[in-house]
C-alpha cells in the first residue's frame, strides 16, 4: 500500500522538499501532495484564467476558489495531513486546512516552533503528533508506514 | 494520481472533445467520463432494451432510469464535475446534475455564456469556478492538477 | 411526529399556499418550509445587506449565496422535498434543488404539467411521485403521513 | 423551527452580545452557542480540573482538549457557523473552526475588517457570506430565518 | 427519551396492536410507526391519486413508490426496526425492509415461526434478536428501554 | 475504469455464467462478484470451520454470518447490484440484499419473471431497471458502461 | 439545549449516581444514559426472554446482542461518552464502547486510577479528558455545558 | 480484487505469521496489515522521535497517538478486521480496536480461547465469526475470498 500525505501550510521554505527527500532516502512507499506553492500564481490564478476583476476582493475570491478545487480534493484523498506553521504571516489558510482535515477524521501532524505553541494549542489538540522539524516528520512517517524505529526495530523487520 | 472529471450537460456541440484534446495536449493525468451523448439512444434505451411502452411517460422513465445508473455512478466517482449549459433547451438534467454533485461535495465548474448568468446564479453560487469556454476549463484543470499557470510557474515545476 | 416538507421551485403562483391550506384542512401534522419567495428580495439581498456591486455577476452571486444559507439548511432538514416546475422561465434553481435533494436521499415529489414531461424525464426518474396539482400533493401527503386514502381507509384509522 | 447559530472566534469585544441583542430585537427564533469566552478559564481549565502540569505544552493541551468537547459538539449541532476575526492576535483557532465547519458542510458567515481580506481569502472562499459588522450578521439571520429584507418584504410576510 | 420503533412486515394479523398494547401496559416511553397496513389502499394508492395505468406493472410501481416515501422515511427515523414474517405469502417487502434497515445500522428484531428459520437465516444473522411472539418483543423493548427484566430487576429501578 | 457488478440471488440456474459470458463477448471492462453459490457449502460453512452445533438455528447462524463477511463486503464495493428472483423458494436473502444495496445507494437491476411482479413491487420500485433475462442485463451493462445501443450508437463510439 | 451523556463501563460502584447527583446539584441541563447495570439481568436477558440455551456461548450471545440494542443506540445518541475502568475484571466491553464511540467521533472522557494508565494508553490517546473521580467528571461537564470554572468565571455568567 | 485484512491484538505469539503463511499457501489474493508489533518501539516511539517526557503519562500519550496514526488508518482501509485476545494482560487496545472497527461497519473476526468467552461476550456479539486458531481464520478467509470449503466445493470452482 502506498500512503498519501498532504503537506499544507507555509510556502516560503523548502520543508516539503526536505520531507520528500527524507522519505525517498528511507525508501518509504509514500506519495506527497500539496497546494500550489507558487505564491503569485496562487494569488492571481482566478483573474489570469477567468478574467480581470477591478475589485481586489473578487480577484482574491476567484483565485481562492480555484485553489480550493485542488486543496480540498487532495486533503480528501490524503491518509495523513501535515500542516506547517512558519514564523511569519497570519497563515489562516494553514489553520483552516487543519480544521478541515480534522473534521474529515484525517490523522494530523502539526509542525511549528515552540514560540507558537500557545497560540496553536487548539490546533495541536486535534493533532496526533506535534513536530518541530522535517526530520521528525520523516521519522514519524517511517515508523507509521514501515514500523521502523532506530534503536528498536533495526534487527526486526517492521511490517 | 489520475484525476477523474465528469463532463455533464449540453450534448450538441463538441465541447467535451475540445476539453479532452486540450487536456491531452497539456499532458494532464486525467480521465474523463460523461453521460451517453447520443440523444436518440439516451431517449430510447429503456424501451429498446426492456420492451415498448405505449405511454410516452413510461417510455421516458425507463430510459432515464437506465441513464441514471451510468450518470450517478460516474458523478459519484468523479473528483471534479464540469457542467455546461448550452444556448438552447431547458437543460434541467444539467442543473439536476449540478445539484446532485454539489450535495455530494464535488468541486463544481460551471460553463455558460454571459446571457445565462442571472438565471444560473444559484447554480454558479455552488461552483468553485464559472467558465465560458473549453479552453478555460482546460487551463483550470492544468492549474489544479499540475500547478501550472502560464507566465507564473513556467520556470518552476508545479507539483 | 411532525413531518417537514420543503416546497421548492416556481414562485409566481400560490401553489404553496394551496398545499398548506389543504394540509391544514386535512389536519396533517406537517410543517412547511420554502425559499424566500419574494423575487426582488431574493435577487437583491446580497447587495442590500453587504454592499453594492457594480458587476451584475457579483451582485447575483452575493445574493445567491445568502439564499443558499436558507435553502440548503432547510432542504437538509426536510423529510420530503416537493419541487414545482412552472410554465415559464428556465427554473434551473428548481432542478438544482431536485438534484441536491436526490443526492441527500430525500424523497422527492415533482410537480409539473404534461408538456414538460420529456424535458424533465431525468428529474422525474429520481422522484417517488410526479404530480400535476397542489391537490394531488396534499392527497399524497395525507396518505404518506396519516395513511388515509379516500374510498379505502375511511372506516379504518390510518396510523 | 428554531435555528442554531454558533459564534466562533474573537473574544475581546462584545460582538456576540450585539448579535444576540439584535436577533432578540428582531424576534428571531434562534438559539446561539459559543466557546467559553473567559480567556483565563479557557487557558487553565485543564490543569484547574485535572491536575497541574509543569510543562506549559501539556498545560495548554489538557485545556484545549476540554474546550474541544464543547466547541466540536456545538459546531456539530449548529445550523449556521459565524466566525469573527478580530484585529489582533493569531486567531488560529478561529480559522481552525472555520475549516472544521466547512468540512461538515455548515453554512459559514465570516466577519472581519477589510484589512484582513487578502490573508483570509481561502477562509472567505468557503463562506456563504462575508460581513463586517454584527448588524450585518443580524440582518443576514433575519433574512435567512424570517425571509425579511427591509424595503422589499415589509408588506409581505416572509416565511 | 422517547424511543421510536418501526414495525415492518406482515399485515394480516394484529401483532402490531398487541405490541403497542403491551408497550402501553408496561408504561414504556415509545412511539411506534409502520407502513400503511390497509392492503388495498397500499396497492392502489398510486393510481387512485395520480391517474389510472392500463399496465399492472406501472399501477403497482406508482403505488409502491408512494409507499416508499412513508416507509423509507420512517425506517430512517427509527431507533429499532422490528420485522415480522407471517406464515403465508412471499413477503419480499419485509425482507427488503430488513436489508434496508441493516445497511442503515438500525438494530433489528426479527419475528417468525420456527418453520421459517432456515429460509430466514441470512436475515436473522443481521438481527440482534429473533423472537416468535409479540409478547417477546414487548419484553425486549421493556428491557432495552427501561432496563426491566422480571425476576431480576424488579426491586431495582432500570435506567 | 473497470465497473464492479455484484450478482445476488437465485443460485440454481446458470444466469450468472450467462451474464459473464455475454459481458465478455461484448468486451466490457467489468468485474463480477457474487455470494458463494454452492448451496451445501453455504449452509454448512459455519459448523464445518468453527465446530458443530446440535441446534439447527445456531448451525445456520454461524454459516450465515460467515457468508455475510463476503456478501456485505462485495455489495459495499459494487458499482451496480443485480438481484435475480427465481421461480421457486422464499428467496428472502435476495430481497434482503436488494434492501441492503438500496440503502447504500447502489444502482439496482432486478431480474424476475412477470408472475412475480406484484409480489416484488416494493423491490422493483427501488430499482433503476427491471429485467427478465440475462441477455437484457448484458445489454443494460453494455449501454451503461460503453454507451453502446444497437441500432443507435453503432456508428458512433460510446464513451 | 440539553446535553446527553452516556456512562459506560464499571458497574460495581455508584460512580454513575455520584455523577448524576453532582450534575443535578450544579443545575446542569444534562440527561444521562447507561447500559443495564444489573449484572445478572444483563447476563441472562437473552435466555430469560427468548428461550434457554444449553451452550453457555449462545446463552451469552443472545444476551449480549439484546444489550447491544440498548448500548449502541444510546451511544449513538450521546453528545459525550464517559467510560470508567474499575479496579477489577477484564472490562473488555468498556474498551469496546470506547473504541465504538471514538469511531463515531464522540468526545470521550475516560475515568481510571493511575495504575491502569499504561495499559489504557491507547484508549486515553483517543480521549479528550482523562479523569480519576466522579467529581472531576462533574466539573468537566459543568465547564463544558455551562462554561463555569470555579475561581475564574464566578463573576461572569458562562454561556 | 485483493482483500485487505487487519490483524489487531496480541503481539507475543506468531499468530500473524501463521495466518499469513496459511493464506499464502492457499494462494489467496489478500494483503495483511497490523500495528507495530515491537512492544518497546510501540511504547517509546513518542519520546524517541519527539522528545523525552519526565511524566510517564505523557510518555505513553505521545507514543499512543503516533501509533494511532497507523492503526486507525489501516483499520479504516481494511475489508476485514481480525482481533486476537491472548491469554495474558488487559489487552484493552484490542477491545478498543474491535469497537472502533465495529462502529465503522467492518466485518469482525474475533480469536480467543474458550476461557475468555464470557468476558468477551459483548465483543463476540459484534463479530461475524469467533475463532480459536490461526488455522480457522485462514479457512474462513479462504471461504470468504475464494469460496472454497474443503469437502464441498473441491470439484467446483468458487468465485
Amino acid at each position: 500500500m502506498t500512503w498519501t500525505v498532504y503537506l499544507s501550510g507555509e510556502i516560503h521554505t523548502d520543508w516539503r522538499e526536505q520531507i520528500e527527500a527524507g522519505a525517498k532516502a528511507a525508501g518509504l512507499e509514500v506519495s506527497f501532495s500539496a497546494p500550489v506553492t507558487h505564491h503569485e500564481a496562487s494569488d492571481d490564478v482566478g483573474v489570469a484564467l477567468l478574467g480581470k476583476e477591478p475589485d481586489k476582493f473578487w480577484h482574491d475570491h476567484k483565485g481562492a476558489q480555484i485553489n480550493a478545487i485542488r486543496t480540498r480534493t487532495l486533503i480528501g484523498k490524503a491518509d495523513i495531513v501535515v500542516v506547517r506553521f512558519g514564523e511569519k504571516y497570519k497563515q489562516w489558510n494553514a489553520a483552516f486546512d487543519a480544521g478541515y482535515a480534522a473534521a474529515l477524521g484525517k490523522p494530523l501532524i502539526i509542525m511549528h516552533q515552540d514560540e507558537h505553541a500557545h497560540a496553536l494549542k487548539e490546533v495541536d489538540a486535534a493533532a496526533l503528533a506535534v513536530a518541530r522539524t522535517p526530520e521528525e516528520v520523516v521519522l514519524i512517517l517511517q515508523y507509521v508506514i514501515d514500523g521502523t524505529l532506530a534503536g528498536y526495530t533495526d534487527k526486526e523487520a517492521g511490517r
